[in-house]
């Protein structure tokens, strides 16, 4: 493939097979830096790889995203697997690594940094290996931080990230400018949404320039609300983090009367660690997320089931998510447009608005006198050390980011898909985002372990449906091929 | 399909369609019992269930096995997805259920008992259930323990089983008697890959008899050692768990002078617990399982590896799986051929005898006296309860074994493939092992991990390769369509 | 003694001995209830009390309040040792127990239940025994729940309170109307300040009516507010639990530029909880507590101190108790007079106010951008189950209030002084709070070890120190005899 | 006072008072260097410390013993209450300290060498501290670590030791050659009874050579089997993390059938763990501890009450102390007389031998099959960082020693007696070892939760008493004052 001009995005690599084979391929520094030397990949030399061929990854695998079928379905897309190729573009002598983290914290982020670490330095023998202090914005306005095993070791076992993070910052030009002027040829960005769209951006103008600089994205996001992949790492500890939370609100009231535990979650525009926090705890009478509207008054709202389940039980427990019911806040309140530093719409609090209005409904209420006790755990979530199914997860991330990198991949971000690492191309990844799909069966079981009102008419749900997809469809993994939404569930 | 001769074992039901398409279907009731009625879901009536059909599995969707493909690969093995089906076979009001645990304790049998209680409760409307006393010889020697969503309220919560459970004890005329006796027609069997044998003989016997009792497995196994199912339930929770162990070996290794920790966990056929125990923790310098023989003395054995640790860092942390090094323990020992009751060879000690030896290597030391902590968290592990993930896990698979005894499957064991539930016939899963494959990243990961020595030669790897699978394959799902060895990580 | 005429209130019992002994001795049945019969203590034929007398008490066993002393000081206060006696003054046949809990939640509420429960009934042989649901009000207004030790078995491995509480609902004549009616005579009241005096109030109706009711308070205050005593039950768990927030608040300051952050911790008057959680964790830059007035501008005040700390480290943790600065939130905020249910003083929220002054204060600062986290684990901390070192605690504290209303004390409270139980009339733990003593080196190591500003100078503290106690005193310990300010420490 | 004869040991310096006030007061360096100059303790300049002369402990200021007295009570011994003076006898710059920690690990050691080190560089100025690696051996053997508050922070929340710990390695002569040659003057040494008893020959070494160095002894030991200080740091971490092994063993024996949870704690010759350990968790029937001898076999015997237990039942758990049973342990297994480096002696593993018994005594009875499951949870205890009450602790414990050692004391120990900070000389915590008395109150309470036999006659018991103390003696303080046993409990 001949390099694509200067000015131009680069091209969505595609290539299709028989029986509906698709192949989403990603970018590589070949496709605009032709004559690449390429070497022996030193893992062949070492003795956790060295002794047979199968440890390094066949050229041709793929992954397959539909994995739900009939006898008759096509193969649909699939996504090129990740691992450590026979041949690499880097020889370890030149390479000068960076890695740098942004937005918000998520158990870890320091074993993704870790792991970057010590595969580049004990699997490839790379010794130049640096940190972007507080985010993008510190590529130029701060120092690096060398990072060795040894400053890396242990870090896992803390929460944060040593590198600090940050929101905004972004200036594409200045931060291309900076990987030139100090050298580096692999950069490594650890971040969510918005952070992978700058990834993205500073790929595009790497390529402009024709550096040969791989980059890398490595998904972060708490909330579980990056497509595509399986789960984000860090969602697995929240989840787990969130039943203290739940817990406590569970224990205050059952011990007090007529009372409501209120826990707000993350999860500012996918409710995941509410609905499984919620499936994990068992003790969570109503589960409220962005993706399902709910209303307060009348008939089939909030606060008829609030009564019955007071008048039922003496108490009830209500998880909300960070970002529900968002229109019903702006109503009320005149929302203004503001925006956070990366652009994230600003929202005003969910669990203080929530408990304004049902102690308000209530204080009315002369026969029903209302308790609640209203909990937001958020930071005490975030800032944990990972547990040991993260650790695992984001070791493997990070493993499979440097193998793309040294193998010359470039321009993606990687991820499981099914369970297998693979190299996503970044539009996959940007241009929608995960949500619990409220017509599917996950939030069914959800609904039915609450037994909270759906707060929609079939009429809503049909319509909700049409919206989102052609009626023609079967299922969340066709759904997810037509780059709407895309599955069922992110864990099970 | 016509009832199979009452003498003869049943036969696989394998479909197959274009491109190499497979399905290896389960038993149904009707395969024997030809013209069964069948009656509307309830959860039609449900509400979180009956506002749109697709909460409904569509009754073609099978799930693939293979993922890992190539543009021209053929499609392969799939297996019927388990979910709710829009027609049952069974009333409500004639169900009978009953449930049984057996073998060792597991984070998240409780929280089995509780979904599967809670689910038929709740969903489908059944009221009779009750649980069978302390293992498979409770169906005829104990009585039952009612079951209710009451009961069952809050038992996720504690470790063990509150139905108890025992090893052994099995007898198929006797327990499919006391079926017939008692009037069940479900029956829930939770347990390992001895106990899942048992459930496919009850099966056999209940076909034979002709009898309208549905036979569901649900695979427990804290090893994941039981193959097709991407893990299983407690083994999240127990690496967990582990981490404490190699903690403390880890500190106590630290703090004293040419220290070695070593931790025995559990796995006594498959190290998977050990493998990924160490690759969550990073603290640990050798993980020894079974599927990897190691040699103590001479060139590139652990003594020299030992020493040369020691000698570098002035301690080290090992890991060793319960099954690790059977043929050096049972050379050393003359071990006998003694099984347990469920048996499971009695495995003597590795821990103890390993502790045993590395101390006697060093005793005649002069120059370097060693220090030894030998850790057995075993008992401390299993009886945690289960974390939020396993949970989750565990409320989905409870379910998916509801949906399918509802909806007249039989003969077949539940589970995850590729995080989708999916009914699995019984051979599948009791006529080989799940085990670490060596000569697959995973296994080289952790070796790159630990900086450990590989205890072999190319030429065993070779020959071991040669043993298992024809030198045809490509990669490890292919490996595991040909019934030999199934997939490359359980978690990942 | 003769009964004390019907409408006055009791008077203090206070027995006098050589070189300055006291001994303030609490209520007997017998002061107003003259011929009472007396029983041996069936502990006589427990195997565990029977082998040797030394197990019961002493008659003449006293506590010594002072323990810091001089040469020739004088003996100073005693309390009357708690502990079974050999004679009791109910027969197990009639005594009819009740329990209630008042008040906000506290780890180890579960665990006193269940100990008062299982002393009376294993070690009296008691079978009637009722919790009074829901606090104070359910007296008259709810029906009791039956308890036993089947149900009071393991519930201390829960938080919250199995009887359920309340505030306020104190009606002293309903009450008392409602213990003669049950026929209850041994009253156990688990409560704070406010819950004793009202306990006080009970007893000296119970005496006023003439009734064989042992009235006996157990001190519950998570905020260790409670005079006299070491320590309250929930002070020790409270404190662990408080350092997963100050851990959060420090993971993420150290992970965002210019981080501080802020934990806001229990502690309506008296500062122990942010006190030890700061000593305990040594993470904390600055600790306001109610006794220790702060200003937030000018020279020495807590802005200027922020902003040498983010220059120096670029982060800070503050923790702020509850009843900290009220008095500048109410110059601010115009406070209201209000107060809640149980009388306490509604603080407008602390944490949230300042928060929004260091934000207002530093927005208006261009060169230094601040970013503000504010956790408030309140309920996440009220909410876990007691540790093991407050279940050893309550437990001795449910027996010594069990021993003692058998033994026919009443009119008091129960707890350790210096580590041995004692019974101690109300009126010395109602007539004033415990508070940290700022003035003591418990604060200063505080002080020393955090490196904030004190916010005083020695003027102020010379003040306060002559608005609280005679010049002529010289120890915290006679300073607890004059009735003033009681101890240096609780803990240690 | 004059210097003592070189050859001869220092005497113990008691001081007497009226009414029965004995001080047992601690060495001083001007016991045997005359003409020491003072300077004015640094604190005065600490704003911490500054503003009121109360900081400073009054030179006069004891602490009673004896707290549980009679009207008419002799008052008893009294130790020096610890804390800053105002004078002290070196000068910052001048001093050169040294930290060793000695023996197994404890909860709380990083914290008491991270606060030596704060208190020192902060309080005092100091700059010179240095810690011994590896234990006493360590002084003549090893390479000194520098300790600066920068290496210090954040250690406490890790557990072992960061300078390294060992058994024995002690040479009196040479570890105060090494002292003299490093010019070290404050030395710091952390252990337990044996290092106590080596802290204190060197020191008397020390002052046998006139040198101007501080011996300060700081009581480590997890079985809190030191005597006069209320109770030693990280025995409440390791009473806390018992409850997991306990709680294991408890569901293990309530999901297996005829099940035994046998679980061993720390306890060599104390059983104050398990007690404390047993009363904490509620769910032991059975508690072993050194100080009160069992029998297996026949009528009272632990095999009968096993049996009584499993009929009842069905399951139950024993807790069992290292130390326990040792004479019958002895017996069967002809002990050898064998000692560990530190002089203790060798223990036959009470765990695994009664583990033995229990199995081999049921093995022959055909009626009732047993199934055991032990726990041997002693690494995993001892290497957890401590909790945050050992923290607080441990921090008062590491300054009341670095205050003592600048004002002048040496020859001495640290802990809280009731409370409150003191110095100890060493011979009364050498002399005799803190231990459960069985004829206690405390004993008692842990029997009557428990429910299990006492093992023991009336007659045993009047003979042990004899055996211990002189008949007239009232109470178990008197008992501690005739340095015979000195506590009813170390926690309450």
């Amino acid at each position: 493939m001949s390099p694509a001009p200067a000015t131009a995005l680069s091209q969505p690599k595609v290539v299709t097979g028989d029986y509906g084979y698709v192949l989403e391929d990603v970018p590589h520094l070949t496709d605009y830096i032709p004559d690449l030397p390429t070497y022996p990949n030193p893992l062949q030399d070492n003795p956790a790889y060295a002794v047979v061929k199968q440890y390094f990854v066949d050229m041709d695998d793929t992954i397959s995203q539909k994995i739900v079928v009939h006898v008759n379905s096509p193969r649909g897309t699939h996504f090129r697997r990740a691992g450590p190729r026979q041949k690499v573009y880097f020889k370890s002598d030149d390479v000068h690594a960076c890695i740098v983290t942004c937005g918000g914290l998520c158990p870890g982020l320091n074993t993704v940094i870790r792991e970057i670490v010590c595969s580049l330095h004990d699997m490839y023998g790379v010794t130049r290996i640096v940190g972007i202090e507080g985010g993008y914005k510190g590529f130029y306005s701060r120092n690096t931080i060398p990072l060795t095993p040894k400053v890396a070791n242990g870090i896992h076992k803390r929460g944060g990230t040593i590198i600090g993070t940050s929101r905004g910052g972004y200036d594409n030009k200045k931060i291309v400018n900076s990987i030139e002027d100090r050298g580096i040829n692999q950069v490594y960005i650890i971040g969510g949404d918005g952070t992978q769209k700058g990834a993205s951006a500073i790929y595009e103008e790497v390529r402009r320039r024709g550096l040969k600089v791989a980059v890398i994205g490595i998904p972060k996001t708490i909330d579980n609300d990056i497509p595509v992949i399986d789960k984000s790492f860090g969602f697995d500890t929240a989840v787990e983090e969130a039943q203290r939370a739940i817990n406590a609100a569970h224990v205050e009231a059952e011990s007090n009367e007529n009372c409501i535990g209120l826990v707000k979650l993350m999860g500012r525009n996918s409710g995941f660690i509410a609905m499984y926090a919620t499936l994990a705890s068992r003790d969570v009478d109503c589960c409220l997320i962005p993706e399902s509207p709910f209303y307060l008054e009348g008939p089939g709202g909030l606060f008829e089931y609030i009564e019955k389940r007071i008048k039922e039980n003496g108490h009830m427990v209500i998880v909300v998510a960070e970002g529900a019911g968002q229109e019903l806040v702006a109503e009320s309140l005149r929302a203004t447009n503001n925006k956070d530093a990366s652009g994230n719409k600003l929202l005003d609090d969910i669990g203080l608005w929530l408990s304004q209005k049902i102690k308000g409904h209530f204080k009315n209420r002369t026969d029903m006198e209302i308790n609640l006790k209203y909990i937001d755990p958020t930071y005490m979530i975030r800032a944990v050390p990972s547990n040991a199914s993260d650790n695992v997860y984001s070791t493997l991330l990070a493993q499979s980011a440097v193998h793309g990198a040294m193998a010359g991949y470039t321009g993606c971000t990687v991820g499981p898909v099914h369970g297998r690492e693979c190299y996503i191309p970044f539009y996959r990844i940007t241009e929608m985002q995960n949500k619990v799909v409220i017509t599917d069966r996950m939030w069914a079981r959800m609904l039915s372990s609450t037994n909270q009102p759906s707060f929609l008419s079939t009429k809503d749900i049909i319509e909700s449906i049409m919206d989102e997809a052609p009626p023609t469809q079967l299922l969340d993994d066709q759904v997810a091929e037509n780059g709407l939404v895309n599955k069922e569930t992110t864990v099970c």
